[in-house]
């Protein structure tokens, strides 16, 4: 966490780069590689980590390869931690179970794959969640609020008098470690992360879909920065497939630093 | 579906076995082998299939082995598709995310698995269950009431004068294809399933934890059984570890016949 914070400070940056490694969308010379999945990260990693504090594969890219999949997000993961130990790393796994099922997933993610955090969902309650939490030195990501239609379905719904998501922060405040916790928040309306810091000031917040799916990096840095940064902002598609062509790693990374540079001015007003 | 309810009604069951293997619970001598998950798994199956009609893998025991648990799993179901393509499979995975994410997600378990069903979290909402759904022929299984101590956190919370998980029961009945869901629902209280039933009389359930985590099989068939049947009963550790030693699978055996013996039972009187 206190890395975090100083990848943060010394880079002037938010981002997180979403490694949505697509086998359909990445540049299709890559296809005569061995491994064209691992080579497509490792290419986006090189040209884009001068820019990003960050990096999240989500999973579901991977685990649709089954057992090559696997091998490819694990090939992901070590060569971030062997050549930039410094930077963080999520899995964004959306992972719930109970118990020592929830261990075998802490366990993977965590021990065996030596992620620094993994996205996590709250439906099942404390006892899918605090697992993850027993996890030292490890964040936990809580599904807060969701920036996609969806959310509108039960996330937002009031239960007691507020939203079900306000309820999630609020009682997972009270968990075992929830010092550990960081939120999923989506940025689509900057009210929601007004009120949102009033319930969770301290922690950081995980921001998917600005640009794409709404939400604009002014306001989401207006209402979402702490006094230890405490924002993530993922950008995935608009970075890693801005360009199809052979120059692909050249444009995520010119695409990486134009972010990075609204983050710098932005995070120089604000903060 | 049509195969599932003629598998009832030949072996009078509505056993489910849960495949929660977990290599520091299976019997030492297993440790030899060179797929020691694979061999317990198919050890198990060999011994229970006559009383069973659905295998459940949770997908965490395999995940917490990377690579190599992909294998296990991959070769657990392929096993079950090739000798025993008539017993309904389930992938214990709790997915939860959205739209092509998630369709990734069910490719892997639909397409490149085979699964006949996979089991999913409703907190994101519709934009994450109905790219599941789009899979004919396949059944998503919908997390409602859990049987873990957490679901009294958000789930039987009161959302618009209803507890949160009929509202998602009720919620997910409008989507897109909603006839191919099933639901988990936790058999803690019998009061539940009576409840559940009024508000989707024709789905299938899937009950956990009957036995050890609460709820009597009695009361589950009471109030679950539907016309067609209607009902799946899980029980993994009750069935695969109840000997840890050389004679664990005819253990296992007899343990599944008790059941399927108990709910055979049931089944006549009832329905």
């Amino acid at each position: 966490m206190k890395q975090l914070i100083e990848q943060i400070k010394a880079k002037q940056s938010l981002l997180c780069v979403g490694l949505d490694t697509d086998i359909t969308k990445i540049p299709r010379h890559l296809l005569a590689e061995e491994d064209p999945l691992f080579a497509f990260n490792k290419a986006i990693i090189e040209a884009t980590h001068p820019f990003a504090v960050a990096y999240k594969p989500n999973i579901a890219f991977y685990e649709a390869h089954g057992e090559k999949g696997w091998r490819s997000l694990k090939k992901t993961i070590d060569y971030l931690n062997t050549f930039y130990p410094e930077i963080f790393t999520i899995a964004d796994a959306k992972r719930g179970d109970i118990g020592n099922t929830a261990t075998m997933y802490a366990k993977a993610f965590f021990e065996d794959m030596q992620f620094d955090s993994v996205t996590v969902a709250p439906y099942m309650g404390r006892d899918s969640v605090e697992p993850f939490l027993a996890f030292e030195n490890k964040s936990t990501i809580l599904l807060a609020l969701t920036s996609n239609e969806g959310a509108f379905d039960f996330q937002t719904q009031e239960i007691e008098g507020e939203a079900l998501y306000k309820k999630v922060l609020r009682t997972s405040l009270s968990w075992k470690n929830s010092q550990q916790l960081m939120y999923v928040v989506g940025a689509t309306k900057a009210e929601y992360l007004k009120e949102i810091r009033q319930i969770a000031p301290n922690h950081f917040l995980l921001v998917p879909g600005v640009g794409a799916q709404g939400g604009s990096l002014e306001e989401v840095c207006r209402y979402g920065l702490n006094d230890q940064y405490g924002l993530l902002i993922n950008s995935s598609r608009g970075i890693i497939y801005a360009s199809k062509g052979e120059d692909f790693a050249t444009v995520a990374a010119e695409k990486a630093q134009e972010l990075q540079e609204e983050m710098k001015k932005l995070m120089t007003n604000i903060y």
